[in-house]
Parts: C-alpha cells; structure tokens; sequence
C-alpha cells in the first residue's frame, strides 16, 4: 500500500517530536502496524507551509527548526505563506494539526480541521480550543464525510481516554463523568495536602518546570474547562459554550484548608463534573470545575501529582476510570501517534 | 450497505443477551454508529447449529431457548448437528463466539475461530480459554488475513481494557502490567479485610450469586492465569502456557492476615503481575498470581469489591490505569457489543 501522506500543521514541541518519532520509528510502525507515512507539508507560524509530494526530509526540517532557520528551506519544496493556502493547494491522505490556537475563536486551527474534513482527509489534533468549541461539529462532518476525526491527545495527553470512553464503551450510553484533568494544578493541590501555601506550591511547580510563568490558564480553571467541554462533545455528543462551564480556579485555595482536608482523610483536588438529566442522559447538561474536598474512599482522592483521572459512568456498564499521566510534551505526541495509527488501521482495512 | 450477518456460536447467558439487545437496539445502532445487522447463524452445545440466510427471528429464538425448545425450530432454518459442520457450510461477515470452552484445549471454541479467521471472517469473542492458549496465533492469523480478532469482554467484561492498551496506546511500548482481574476473589478479600474468614466470605459471596457452588475456577487462580495469558498474547504478544504462570489461590489466606494487613494500612489482592525483562521488554516474560499484601498508596489497594483494575507501564507514556467492574453477563456482552461495533465501522470505512 503507498504511504500515507501527512501533512503536518504546528513545528512547535508535540510537531517535532512527532516528526522524530516518525521518522526513527518508520520501521517499527510498518512491521507492527502494517503502514507507512510520508509528511508531505509541514506549516509553522513564522515561516509558513513547506510542502513536497514526494515527502519532505524530515531530519533537515527539525534541523532548521532546532537552528532557527526556514522549515521549507529544502531541495524540491514549495512553500505558501500560511498553512490554510498550503493546505487548500496541496493534496494528502492525513492532517496533523498540533498548533495552538486560542480559546476566544480556535482559529486558525479550527480553519485548517474545517478544510481537511470537508474534503473527507481524516484529522488527529492535540489542539484544544478548537475542539473544545467546535468538536461536535468537527466529529459530525467526519461521519458525514466518511472519515475520522480524533483529539485522543487533547483530554490527558498520552493517557487514552477519548478512544476508551467512545470506542472501548461503544454500545453502552455514558451518562456523567467526573475527573481531575489538569497536571499542574493537581501536582500544586497535591503539594498543599502537607499545608504548602498556594504560592509556595505554585513557586515549586514553576521551578519543576511544571507550571508557566504565566499559570492562569492551568490554575484559574481555562483548560480544565476545555477538557471537559471536549469530552461532552466527543463523547456525549453535547456541544457546550464556554459560559456553560461554571468554573472556580484553585487560587482561593490555602494551605490551611489542604491540610485540614487531609488531616479529616480528604483530599482537595480540582474535580470537573458532568452530568446529564433525564432518562439515558437525554436532558439537559450541567458542566463544572471547582475545587472539591474528595473523601479518602473515592478513587480521585488517591490521584497525586501529575496524574490525572477520568471516572464516567455508563448504562449498562457502571463505573470505568481511566488515570494516567496528564502532561508533558512527548506525551503528547504519543497520543497523536496512537491517532494516527488508528487512522492508518482504517485505511489499510479499506484498501 | 448491507446488513453485517452474525453467527452467533453459544447461546446462554451472553449470547441471549447480545441478540437481545441487538434485536431491541437495532434503531440506536444504526443511528449512532451507521449500520444494521443480521444475526443468520446461531448454535448452542444442545441443539446444534440454525441457519437462516436473510435473518433468524432473533425472538422467536430467545423464546425457544427459554421455553428449553430447540432454537431452531423457525420457519426457514437450516440445522446442522454442530456449529462447526454449521460455520463450514455457511456464509457471514462476523463470528460472534461466547460459549465457554474448557483450559485443556480451548475446544470446540478454538477450532470456531480459526474456521473464521481462515476465511478471513472477523471474530469477536468473550470465550477466555482459546484465547489464553492461543491468542497470539489467531491475533497473528487475523493480521495475516486482514481481518479482525477482538476478544474485549475476556480479561474485565464490559470494561475496556484491550482496546485501550492496544488501540489507545498503540505507538507506545508496553513492558508491564498488574491488575487484580477477578471480581469474586476480590470481592471475597475486600470482605476479609474486616477480619472475616475465607469460609464465611466466600459463603456470603455464594449466597449473593457471586460465588459459583464450585468456587475454584474463581478463587484458586485459573481464571486469573487465563486473563493474564489473555494481556500476554494481544498486549504484549508473547504466548504463554499455563504452566509458565506461577499461580497460588486465596484459599490460604486467612481472616486474621487480612485484618492485620488492614490495620496497618495494606490490603491482600489477589494480584496478577507480568514483567518483561531486556531493553523494550524484548526479554523473557515473568508471570504470576498470588495474594499480596499491598501498600496503601498503590491504586490496587483501592479496588473493592467487584471492580477489576489493570496497571500497565509503556514507554514512553508511564503508568495507565484502567478500572471497572469485572463481572456479570451483560457486561460480558457489553464487551461483546463494543467489538462488534469496532468491527461493522471497519466494514463501513472499507465499503
């Protein structure tokens, strides 16, 4: 079977890690999954989209990456100015879109995911915002144009939890969910149960590398709430605004309070809830994010550090959880790549 | 498209209640997940095998067998006296196989699937002891013939645990896994954590319909060494035999070990651990089964009661944890259910 032609939008860590794992790994990904892949357009902010047919040379991309000069300075390329011209003049099999765009419209990202369905090319994206916004409607012209759309890599990173909860459960009816979904503020709460200040926890966190300078959208709550707002859409099929998430950050959170917590055998952690009204979850949604004090015998209460967790419950199954690593660039590149596998499978099964 | 036409080999408990919710879900199925089936073949071990080319009257069927009349007899089946003589002589796009074949040689079960897989039919399974014994030939023989094998419900029922070791994290490598994989010998050590002896927890377990009359298979270890053989083969790829399961039972454990685990902070699970040694797990498999006292603060020691949990560690990812109840035949044949679902999108993509 020919390869499969990837065009890959976004060269920040997840795209060059990507592009590494699939240029060392080629051999391994045919012998255990039957595929190869060919990235035939590569698109950054700064210096537009590169695109060969016939593949780019991957080490010379991540080599002008790494030294800061032009991605698409290679033998044979052309380039365009922006990704969503190359991708509306090229041709390939697979977008992989691994930009980050913001949350006030998921743009330019959603563009790009928007013009890949509507030609029936399947999309894996680690992009949040974007599916966080638009995700059912993304996931609903995939299926009407026959192809796939996957963000395993958006919720917990390499930790498979979209596939699990729609794939793994297929048949039984989800009807809440409730989960610890952001690595950071979980690694600061997990700290504060000795009764660390918040700042002090959050001074730790920066040092580890674990937060930003800049930790509002990890502790006020934001990507919490994108995370949750993925997983109705994704796997409750309901589409929910932002406005619909009533979200409280864990900066009013004090030492103290951990510590009384922990001292009762609770644990605070910051818990989005979902939950559906009415019979099979047919009714209407309430989504939050708060600040929670987890009794010791719930499962979230023993999820520390940089580990997160997904409980759903689901007729007739019960309750499944899903925990596992929350964060970390390779990670997420990992999650991509299961995406990207599974997209491969369905194709080699086609042909 | 066509209808997916089922043989469905094994027709107790799960195997009713597939063609019970196949027959009352047939609208949701084909709404949510595009496509509709046909269920041409069932057999059980009594009355052999029935065949219907458009479509057995999956009610008529489900009233015979509970009325104990043959299942066949409805107007336009064809019988033949063994499911074998039924499958060879007779077409369909997917096997549905959920009798329970003895650890000896996995047969008839066994000789079921490779009938299938041969001609490239794709095979969906709950049957634990084929699967233990020879898993990754009939894995391998699926790839070989572009087909699927699935066997989701043998290892934690309706929880989904082989999908997402090897579709959610496929690219990854795993290379160990511990779980606790029984619901009755789990629900027979959460009891005796009060101090309760074997004796009286397993005849609780027993009047609660947990516990067979014949406790063995449960509390002695086999169905746990199956499971175990189950993750080794379609996880890790490497077969094992049975006797290359080191295996001890809960039968030997005591009430007042129990308590005094408790009471300092432990719990005793009846833990299953497999390892693999060398680089990327390229090494030799170590497997066993046995009580062990686990610390408070391992996720193993919060699994109560019916639920099941499996721990596997991949690289690069760390450590994914799966929960969720481990018994009980509708969620056997939920688990049968996702594979079927898995299997009908592929047809979909192909077609």
């Amino acid at each position: 079977m020919s390869p499969l032609r990837i065009w890959l939008v976004g060269f920040g860590t997840v795209g060059r890690w990507l592009a590494s794992a699939l240029d060392s790994q080629a051999e391994r990904l045919g012998s255990r999954y039957g595929f190869a892949v060919r990235v035939v357009g590569i698109a950054n902010a700064r210096d537009g989209f590169a695109y060969r047919a016939d593949g780019l040379d991957l080490a010379a991309a991540l080599a002008a990456a790494a030294a800061g000069r032009p991605i698409g300075a290679q033998r044979g390329a052309r380039t365009w100015p922006s990704a969503i011209e190359g991708l509306r003049a090229t041709e390939a099999d697979l977008l992989v879109e691994v930009t980050a765009s913001p949350p006030a419209d998921g743009e330019p990202g959603l563009a790009h995911m928007r013009e890949a369905l509507r030609r029936g090319i399947p999309v894996a994206t680690s992009n949040k915002w974007p599916v966080a916004l638009r995700g059912a409607e993304l996931a609903a012209l995939a299926r009407e144009r026959g192809t796939q759309f996957r963000a395993e890599s958006t919720v917990m990173s390499g930790t498979p939890v979209l596939s699990t909860l729609t794939e793994g459960l297929a048949g039984a009816v989800p009807v809440a969910l409730r989960g610890v979904l952001n690595a950071t503020a979980n690694a600061i709460l997990s700290q504060m149960a000795s009764g660390m200040s918040y700042e002090r926890a959050l001074a730790d966190a920066q040092r580890a590398g674990l937060a930003e300078r800049d930790p509002a959208a990890d502790v006020e709550g934001p990507d919490t709430t994108a995370k949750l707002m993925i997983l109705s859409a994704l796997v409750f099929g309901r589409q929910l605004r932002r406005d619909q998430v009533a979200c409280t950050g864990i900066t009013g959170v004090t030492g103290e309070q951990a510590r009384q917590a922990a001292s009762a055998g609770q644990r605070i952690r910051h818990v989005a809830t979902l939950a559906l009204a009415g019979p099979a979850g047919t009714g209407a949604v309430t989504a939050r994010v708060q600040p929670e004090a987890v009794p010791a015998g719930d499962l979230l209460a023993g999820i520390d550090g940089v580990n997160n967790a997904v409980v759903c419950r689901a007729s007739p199954v019960g309750e499944i959880t899903v925990i596992g690593p929350g964060a970390g660039p390779q990670l997420a590149g990992q999650g991509v790549l299961s995406d990207v596998i599974a997209i491969a499978r369905h194709r080699a099964m086609r042909s």
